[in-house]
């Protein structure tokens, strides 16, 4: 594998399964120069428990104790609780295994006793030998609804207990307007040795948009001059996981890399496209990058994150991306 | 066994383990008509749980679910969450198996939706193929704390944490004042079917006095004019389990039977004693009889359920004894 040690800081932009992917190969690369910026959407509270599924999602790929089998949670798990559970009558829709139990309830310890969501992550970041920076995108709390044609659903009721079956008309990020950026999260775009900030291949509706809608984060982007490249989470047209490109029929988007790259808009400065795609290579004020985007295997994590880092620093020194951004 | 089904309604008192084995002999006997009110007392929350402890044991002990090695928790459990949760670093001082968690989950999302632990307690009764009424002493929070050397702690700490080093110097019982009995408590006290309530060998002080403290209690068995009869927890001048002769010891009282009746004083008409304790058979104003009260086997349990409702089938058909509570 020939990937080399960056120098300076690379952002990622990162939901759950798919994100969590790309992020690992980008760790590999990168170690302690990554900084993830983590959706926190997602988040809710279930059984008196906090649980952040993205965030748990990355902490368990980047230790590399995620459920390969299941595509979440775990490896090594076990289900008593959730069995037991079940025999008492209670809810079942959302699976909690006994080991991933412990994260939920001691997060929501520690988040009674004040501290922070950042300063939580970052603690079991060090506890699962995590090199590196899992943030939050916000401390404060953003939830994400989903309307639909079932009405409004909190994120996990459609997400787990409906599968994406209901229709979606349109996608709401509650309590973002105030919430703020954590100070680590701006300090990280602010930092003068950033090199690229990367979009991971998750749901841009659900997964990348919440991280956006936060005040402070768009403009720290913007501000910052450094390249900023997506990886489609589209190839052939199909979503390799999840309901992406279910939800870009029911809102009317064609299911596309050029699509993907027409959402995020002026904010990218290049789309990484898979292979079979090839047919989308030209976009209009994107650059493209064609890459085998499936990951299979961490070599495919790896290759992926290095092809993607490699494109940024191509980004970086072309004299027109440059120019392009000024104006933004 | 020469054991038959009684008839009408008999109440028993109890806290956690050693109560609870009485509590299986006499649900053995009675079946339906055993109503067990519980200590709730030592129930509290922790990693955003609710917990009551001695509803747990009971609710394990009646169905045959106790780990009778551990001697509290469930049988066949696993320890995946809190291997987990120490390898986090979080609070390991109660331990929480995989199983057990399920139920304090359950009651928490209950409590919260509004509902009653009266009813949810039914309810997990009901899963369980409990055929005994078990009921909180109340739907009120009431918190046992200890004063101590240590200072005051709130009862786990002292308990489970401190495993009961720190010395007593009193006990309270908080909230009690303005907590409410139950209206399933209240009216199993009242049922005219009533006849006899059993004291089982709990702590007096930690256990059986938090259910005394529960305004309206007292005051409704005073008012059941059928015999109320305890079991001795001490045996030979000591605790079968747990602290209760230490705290005997602290709180500057003999380690006796004897201390045990004057304890409850005129509130209970007699008192099984262990046949160790042959010595004690006397005891101004309470009946005694002698018992082998060390429950080691189902069979001592429904041997020692069976001897105590016999004598308090004795004491509600002896004119002295009649006449004496109508004197209360």
């Amino acid at each position: 594998m020939n990937v080399s040690r960056s120098n300076g800081r690379v952002i990622a932009l990162c939901g759950g399964v798919g994100g969590a992917k790309l992020a690992y190969g980008l760790q590999y690369i990168l170690g302690s120069d990554l900084t993830l910026i983590v959706n926190t959407g997602d988040d809710f509270e279930h059984l008196g428990l906090k649980i952040s599924p993205d965030i748990d999602t990355v902490l368990y790929t980047l230790s590399g104790l995620a459920n390969r089998e299941l595509g979440w949670g775990r490896q090594d798990e076990s289900w008593n609780f959730m069995e037991t559970l079940a025999g008492l009558g209670g809810e079942t829709w959302f699976r909690l295994g006994d080991r991933d139990l412990a994260l939920h309830a001691e997060r929501t310890r520690r988040l009674r006793t004040g501290e922070t969501l950042s300063s939580i992550t970052s603690s079991f970041a060090a506890h699962f030998g995590i090199a590196a920076q899992v943030l939050p995108m916000s401390d404060d709390p953003i939830s994400t609804v989903v309307a639909s044609s079932e009405g409004v659903l909190p994120f996990q009721r459609y997400f787990v207990e409906r599968r994406c079956a209901p229709q979606v008309e349109s996608i709401h990020f509650e309590r973002a307007a105030s919430a703020r950026a954590s100070s680590e999260v701006l300090s990280a775009l602010g930092d003068p040795d950033l090199q690229a900030i990367i979009v991971c291949p998750s749901n841009p509706f659900l997964s990348i948009d919440p991280i956006l809608s936060v005040p402070g984060i768009g403009s720290a982007i913007r501000a910052a001059s450094v390249p900023m490249v997506a990886v489609s989470p589209i190839i052939g047209g199909k979503a390799v996981k999840g309901p992406t490109d279910k939800i870009m029929d029911e809102l009317g988007v064609p299911r596309t890399s050029k699509a993907i790259a027409e959402h995020y808009g002026a904010l990218i400065d290049g789309l990484v496209v898979d292979v079979s795609d090839a047919d989308e290579c030209e976009i209009a004020g994107c650059a493209v990058r064609l890459a085998a985007s499936l990951m299979k295997t961490d070599d495919d994590r790896i290759r992926l994150a290095g092809e993607t880092l490699e494109f940024a620093r191509q980004l970086a020194s072309s004299p027109q991306r440059a120019a392009q951004r000024q104006k933004l």
